[in-house]
């Protein structure tokens, strides 16, 4: 079977985000997203001087996008943690995947 | 810790689909599948001549197994594209991962 | 665009057993873990003479999370599976991700 390297992009944010953040990979050039509504416990503080610290249960959304070019990947990944991460809770991690019909990316 | 390689396979697809696709997976050995439910957005046409187009929201189920037969991966992923993704939107993609167990799958 | 590797830590479980996974995520020095309902189909015996045989649907959980530290990931993978996949169903499967904040986890 013939397969194609693309990257995954996951986004694991506070529900409140989800427009704003689907907007910034629709504008970076994702043909598409899926997301997935969950719970989720971790750290609020970015401040570099405190340890991050776990708070209690939130609402959040999961969000996922697949693309075959690694420079849209690498926008989005930019331009979503600017946005959002340094305010609110927040990770993006990508990886390498293979599909089958890159043209659909 | 000794781990063993894998294949994990994730499926967007709509949700009509999903019982026809988990007939595909247990028919060509997954020994297990987990789904979960969620929106997305993205492209219908699989036209060659058109440049996919965003649609509107709607229902997808995500559908997960892990082989630890890449034939059994590249079976299914066959198999799924050549029966749904044709004329319905959804996407399959691969990628490896390590288990502890791998008599489990 | 500067990333660094981390480990993604999967597990499927029974919804029974959440509080008790993510207790030993914590414990074991996650910052952080997120959660998702749903379902699946999937083998309960762990009886090395008999090979699993898929049963019915049940309710699962998905708990995913990051961290930077590989000994970190072992060591929860060791001790979930050993307090929970011997006698109920579930697996835990790693792979590596890139992120883009390291101090997050």
């Amino acid at each position: 079977m013939k397969t194609f390297k693309a990257t995954r992009i996951s986004i694991i944010a506070e529900k409140l985000n989800q427009n704003g953040i689907t907007r910034i990979l629709e504008q970076a050039g994702a043909t598409g997203f899926s997301f997935f509504e969950g719970g989720g416990k971790g750290e609020h503080s970015n401040h570099p001087m405190h340890r991050p610290s776990i708070v209690g249960d939130f609402a959040i959304i999961k969000i996922e996008a697949i693309v075959t070019d690694r420079d849209v990947a690498d926008k989005i990944a930019e331009a979503v943690t600017a946005a959002y991460f340094e305010a609110h809770s927040g990770v993006i991690y990508l990886h390498e995947v293979e599909v089958l019909r890159p043209e659909k990316f």
